[in-house]
This record gives structure tokens, C-alpha cells and sequence, in this order.
């Protein structure tokens, strides 16, 4: 495609794109889509000759956006918020335009350059020390793999150079709450430790890590001939946004040199907000840590970032140092293909750059407050509501909800409960996901879509009343 | 941002983007940036109140450009093509605008079956058969790592319910040529085979693996009671774009069910040419193989192609299942986070979907063979010209050059070839990267940028010849 065509199209596509998200809310938030119902629209065949791109953009409005659930939606309230500002849209654009890679500084020294201070900002506006160098990665799973490969090498004593993991005799083991996420066991499972080496463990009333059995069960596995290797902990577990408490844990890891990271992929955005910050207290006892402005912040996906206090640890497992990607400069830079699985890098800084100076800290700041108070608005609605209970502490924007009708218990629970949210995601006003808590199905409702105001909380606690009827 | 300041400051970058690409080849083709100048230009804290996006324009001018390498440079011939054709950007912009998630197919449901069609066009547009399926993958080295994943999983029998590699006592060996690329080695460690279990196979003379050899080191390692657990072959090794012989590999590796993956990352794109499809020639008994439309083909990066022949092999090692992740379609349609490392995915397949619609299948081959017919052209220039010599075969669009003067050899000779690449680099009319190859430096010269015409090359030629004086 020429610049001149590429001008009239980008044009036709920025108001395409304008026009879906100012008329989002007018669409069902969840895709009423059949299996194989878009693949059944679409030519089995590649096209051997150039279609018109009105071709392609008609497809995006008759089966791509009829096809998809909107997380931009104003109703969105499952999974997590995923914001891809508009800023940020704009950022990610610029990145993809300039089509640069970042293989060594040389080849795109801005890359680099505004990633470093880009990711500095981010560490300054959540409130770490100036211990900390940050890396963007795609995901917070990629980040958790990478902190276990590390603690893995660290504890084997640079293994990479001899047998690896096979040569170790005594098993290395990894501990996280019952509650992490379900990508630091398959990391845990990807770095070769095997299922047998990851420890749940037991959790207190409100979901969160127990020091004092993660004590226990390092103890055990230290009496049995096994080696503590790694702590994952939480701050803000995806089913009920429960908080590790990191002072407690690092209390536990520190004086055994075993390596913490901590998951804050979801609430990590939160700790912009200097009230919020005593959720993570104890965090510059950590190794590494992963928050990820592509959730609740507003970055377009994928912008997680890494912090590490030894890059050294990082770079030795990472590095890779061929001929063809050496440069005069090496020594004197930041040479990020040696901070993460890939080689290949995007300007994934543009992205959260363009968000952050659009945005200012103070309007960050503003709409994560804004979200808070709604979560807050919507829970004392359903506290002071007969049948309605709210399961977790609501400390974040995650509400735990179930609908308890006199009489319901147990299997029967679970279907009423799966029944109204199914009925309420199928009628497209709202998007919930339900999960399990202690056994028992019960409704998430995250709130923080950046369209999200009070009254599609209102909207939506008005609809969870009718389903439930 | 709201939709309007979007479509007010979309259509500004559109024009922005639109100029930088028309403009493109008046710049220095390899930045002039001395490090650090980029970080001494922007403030050190993050901006609390909103900065306009004239400003943020003003820097994409004043500081990002100045401060990069220019891939999509006329002129660039470093590395290996990174092309983001237009048409790709748009689907890039597409998916970003849209901003939903592939967590689920239930989460975006054209997200996954666009994935799926547009995946397998590409695997009939490169001549695999059907038993193929494919998922993109951000790059080649995350494909690799995950087939060593998988081989390491298949060769221990699922030991991710068990011990983990840690269980094994004797040690999985995984072979690649000297000349794979860097990614191998580094995945294999990752994955923590260590560096003691990772063979270089021998070469030949144009640099492939000797497929003898490959059964002498394994027979080697039976012998010594190590279990050989994966092969990487290259089909265009990155220095020289050698072509190791799968179907001579394959013969070693079928009968003892060891696992073969193919990064194809580079030359899969060439594939596309039935003319060049004798490269591959056996890759039908391959487990695994990545070929990625980024780089070649003209996919906005990142968007690598992972083929597998058994996804159940796949899932077996990347799938995980919480509650908050289950819908009631599961069973009956793709999950692709169960396909990959990451969790969280992007609508990637809209930017593939876009070039090979908008380009059309014949339009991308008229591109590539146009590069091959420029990279013949000038392999003959430069063999008949006295004191010049192509060190390789020119199978694809890479050829690798010495000026050899008369009189010079050894370390001088080294010394003259970085000399006279460097100051071709540092003039900014054409990008190249020097390279190590049987342990003497001499110059890669990658040729296919999509603005590359024969008159850029012309004008290389003529700058080598005067910078070697």
C-alpha cells in the first residue's frame, strides 16, 4: 500500500474507529456468536489477487465487530479492565507506523532510550525507589516465567553454563497462594519444575498468602532434602483481587535468599494512587515485580512491565550476544533483547508514553479514584440488599457477588448462580464472569472499563435485580 | 481521549505516518544518535497535568525519528527485512482501536476464527499440507522455545504431572547446526536443558548441517546413555541464509520419534514461491515449525506463524483451565491461550488478514521474487568486479560480501571490512550489518524492504565502492 493510499485509508479507518467506540454502548457487550459462525463467513481460500479495501472495512462492520465481546464497552465488567486508551491507540499507531525493531540499541536507539525513561516514570508514579529498572514485556505470564527462570539460575548457581536443571540432584520448589493466577503454575510448569515442585499455600479468610504456612511448608521441603527457589506473591489475585501481604512473606524469603516476585499484573496500576500503596508494603524486599498498564492504567496491550533490582540476574539467562548483533555501542547501552524471551522488540514504549503525557499523572489518578468510588457506590448498594451478598473485601474494584435466595443452597446455588449471570452476559447489557470461590460459583464484577461511569453501574445492579427474578 | 479529540488527532498521525514513509529515503538510514541524547532530551519525572498532543507530535519530529534506525528505509539492508507493508499497519490499527482480548473464545470469538482462517491461508499459501495447524506467535524465539517445550515434554512423558525436568536422570540432549540462530541456544537453556546438552551439529560447506553428523553426535549420546530430545533445523540461517536439508534430518530423526522443529522464521516467507518450496523439501515429517510473516512477507510486527501437526501436544504444556477462564463453548472451539505463553493475546490475525488481502497472494509473490531478482543482480555485480567476493550461495536475498584488496588477509582484512561497513553505516546512505562467518568478519547484505527498488540498490553498490577506498 503507497503513503498516498495508506493517507485516504488511515483516514477512513481513524473515523471507523471513532465512530465504534463513541457507539459502543448501543452494541450487546458480549458476542451472541455461534461457534464457527465467523469462520463460515470467510473464504477458505486466500485471495490470489488484490480485493478493495471498502472490501475489508465493510467485513469489519458485517463480521468482525458483530463477532467480538467489547471490552471497550462501558458495561464491560468481566475479567479484568482492559483500557486501551484512545492516547494510547494513538501511541501504539505511531509504533507500528515507524515499524522499527529494538534487536540492539543501534538499531533504534529512541526505542530504547524512551522505554528507559517511559518505564522510569511508571516506577516513579507507583511509588518504588530508584532500586528498580523496568523492561517492558507482553504479559505478566511472560514476566512470571522470566522471574522463575532467574530464581531458578540464581539458586542452581548459574546452571545455563553446565547441565541446566537436569543436573540438579535436590529438587527446587516454588510456592505461591492457592490463589494466584493459573499463570504462575503453568510458569512454573514451562521452567521445568514439574508439577510435584509448586506449592500452594494455604490462604486466611479473606484469600490472601499466610506467612506462617508458607514458613511451614519451606521448612518441610527443607527437611525433606528439597530447595526453596521462589515465591510468587499477589497484590491482587484475580478472583477476588486478594492482597499476599509481601512484608509478611519477605520476612520469609529474605533471610533464606529465596527469590519473591510479586504479581501485581492487575493491582499494580492502583498503586498510582499513594493511598493505595500500603497494599504492597514490604515490596522493595522483592526480587521482581510485574504491573501491567494494559489493564486497569490505559495502556493498549500488550505494555506489562518488568521491574528487576539486578538486572545482572536478569541479563545472565537472557543474554544473547551473536555477531550480527553486535555494535560499537555495546557496554555503553541498554541492549533490552538481553531483558526478555524475545529477541524481535516493537516501540512499546510509545504506547504508555503517549498515555502518560496525554493523560498527566493527575488524570490517571482521577479516573482510578473515579472506579474505586463506583465499585464502592455499587457495594453498599448490594450490602443493603435482602438475597444479595458480597463475598470479598472490596479493597479494589473487584466485587464478589452472589444472589442467596432464601432456601438455595449448595449444587442448587451454583445453578441459580451460573443460570442469572449466564441470562444477564446472553441479554448483551452486561459482561460478568463467574468463578469459583471456596467451591462455590459466584459472580465477579470488575469494574474500570475507561467508559465507565456511574450510571452503567446503575444500569447493570438494575439488571442483576431482573435476571435474578 | 474522547472518540472526536481521536478522530481530530488520528487523522493528524495518519498524515504524519503517511509523510514519514513518503519522505522516508531523505534520511540518514541508521541514526546518528550518540547514547544518551535521547534520555538527555526528555524530562526525568512523568508530567502531572495532561501535555497537549502537539506537543507529543512535536517530539514524535524533534526527538523519535532523529533518534532511530529506519527499517522501512529504501536503503536498509541490515538484519533481515522487517516490513510492516501499509496495509498491515491498518489491521495493526484495526486491532488496537477495537481492543478486545483473545482470553477465551468466548471473549472475542472473531478474534479467534480470523486467527484460525488466516492461519491457514498462510499454510496453503507456503504449500503445507492440511494436517497443519497454525497460531501466531509474537516471534520465532518464543516458537522455538515453546517446540522445545513440547519435545522436552513428549521425550519425559508428561513429566509436568511429576518431577518436572528435575525428575530425569538422564540428561535430553537438543541438537542445532553452529549456524542456527541465537534464539536456539537461548530457549534451550531457558527451558533448562543447559549448555552441556546442547550440541553444534557440523556444517557444510555452505554452511547447512550435515544430516551425518547430526546421526554421528546422537549415536554418541545413546551411547553415553544421554536421550537426544528435539533437532532445530534452519530452513535460511540468519547469517547466510543456509538452507539445512530436512528431509536428509528427518531421515534421523523419524525412526527415533525425536522431536524436529523448523524455524523457517526468515526464508518460510519465501515459501510463498513454489519456485523455492525444493528448500524445504521434507518438511512434511517436521513436529513443528515457525515461519514469520514480520519479517519478509510484510506483517506489521509481531506476527510469527507456529505450525504444529498434533496441537494436543501443544495444549498438553500451555493449557490452563481456572474457572474464571471457563465458558460453556469450551469443547466445541479453539482456546488459543492454550497455544502459546502468554495468557492475554491481541487481534494479531487482523494484520495478516489485511496484507494478504489488500496485496493479494500474487501481489506478495511479484514483491518477493522482484527481491530475489534484485539480490541476483547484484551478485553479479559484484562477482565481476575484481577485489569483491560473495562468500555465499545466493539462494534467497541475502548475499554476504568481503572487499578484498590485494595484500590484505587475517586481522587486517577484519579490520578493513568493519572499517569500511562502519563508514558506510555512519554516512546514513545505506544500512548494513557486519557478521562473523568462519571466524572473519564480512558484510551481510539483506535485501527486501518493500520500498526497495533496483536504482537502491544501484545506489548501494556505488556507495561500497566508495567507502572501500
Amino acid at each position: 500500500m503507497t503513503p498516498e493510499e495508506f493517507r485516504r485509508r488511515g483516514h477512513q479507518l481513524v473515523d471507523w474507529i471513532a465512530d465504534y467506540r463513541a457507539r459502543i454502548a448501543d452494541r450487546p457487550v458480549m458476542a451472541q456468536t455461534k461457534p464457527g459462525q465467523i469462520k463460515a463467513q470467510l473464504p477458505p481460500h486466500p485471495p490470489n489477487s488484490p480485493e478493495s479495501f471498502d472490501a475489508i472495512l465493510h467485513d469489519l462492520d458485517s463480521i468482525v465487530v458483530p463477532g467480538l465481546s467489547h471490552w471497550a464497552h462501558p458495561r464491560f465488567f468481566g475479567y479484568f479492565p482492559s483500557n486501551g486508551d484512545l492516547s494510547s491507540v494513538l501511541g501504539d499507531f505511531a509504533s507500528t507506523g515507524l515499524g522499527v525493531l529494538g534487536l540492539a540499541w543501534q538499531s533504534g536507539p529512541a526505542l530504547t532510550e524512551i522505554e528507559e525513561v517511559t518505564t522510569d516514570w511508571f516506577r516513579q508514579m507507583v511509588g518504588l525507589s530508584d532500586a528498580w529498572q523496568g523492561v517492558i514485556q507482553d504479559t505478566a505470564s511472560s514476566s512470571t516465567l522470566t522471574a522463575l527462570i532467574c530464581a531458578r539460575e540464581r539458586v542452581t548457581q548459574n546452571s545455563f553454563a553446565l547441565g541446566g536443571l537436569q543436573a540438579e540432584t535436590a529438587p527446587l520448589v516454588v510456592y505461591a497462594s492457592a490463589h494466584a493466577h493459573s499463570s504462575v503454575e503453568k510458569a512454573a510448569l514451562l521452567a521445568g519444575f514439574g508439577r510435584d515442585n509448586v506449592r500452594q499455600v494455604p490462604c486466611d479468610a479473606a484469600w490472601a498468602m499466610r506467612p506462617e504456612e508458607l514458613e511451614r511448608a519451606i521448612s518441610v521441603d527443607i527437611a525433606a532434602g528439597r530447595i526453596p527457589c521462589a515465591v510468587v506473591a499477589t497484590t491482587g489475585t484475580t478472583t477476588t483481587t486478594a492482597i499476599d501481604p509481601i512484608e509478611g512473606i519477605a520476612r520469609v524469603t529474605t533471610p533464606r535468599n529465596i527469590w519473591l516476585h510479586v504479581d501485581a499484573a492487575m493491582a499494580g496500576s492502583a498503586m498510582i494512587l499513594p493511598e493505595c500503596r500500603d497494599l504492597w508494603r514490604g515490596i522493595e524486599a522483592a526480587d521482581s515485580i510485574v504491573a501491567s498498564p494494559h489493564k486497569w492504567l490505559g495502556a493498549a496491550f500488550d505494555c506489562a512491565v518488568y521491574f528487576v533490582r539486578r538486572p545482572d540476574e536478569l541479563i545472565r539467562v537472557m543474554s544473547t550476544n551473536p555477531s550480527y548483533l553486535q555494535t560499537a555501542a555495546d557496554g555503553t547501552v541498554k541492549n533490552y533483547r538481553d531483558w526478555g524471551l524475545p529477541l524481535g522488540r516493537r516501540f512499546r514504549a510509545l504506547k504508555l508514553w503517549f498515555l502518560i503525557r496525554e493523560q498527566g499523572v493527575a488524570g490517571l489518578q482521577a479516573r482510578l479514584r473515579r472506579d474505586l468510588w463506583n465499585a464502592q457506590w455499587l457495594e453498599r448498594e448490594i450490602r443493603n440488599t435482602p438475597g444479595w451478598r458480597i463475598l470479598n473485601p472490596v479493597v479494589l474494584q473487584t466485587l464478589c457477588v452472589r444472589h442467596e435466595p432464601a432456601g438455595l443452597s449448595g449444587d442448587d446455588l451454583d445453578r441459580h448462580t451460573t443460570a442469572w449471570c449466564d441470562r444477564l452476559n446472553q441479554s448483551g447489557i452486561a459482561y460478568l464472569t463467574p468463578a469459583l470461590l471456596d467451591g462455590r460459583w459466584m459472580v465477579r464484577i470488575s469494574v474500570g472499563a475507561i467508559a465507565t461511569e456511574r450510571k452503567h453501574l446503575e444500569e447493570l445492579w438494575s439488571a442483576m435485580r431482573d435476571v435474578v427474578v
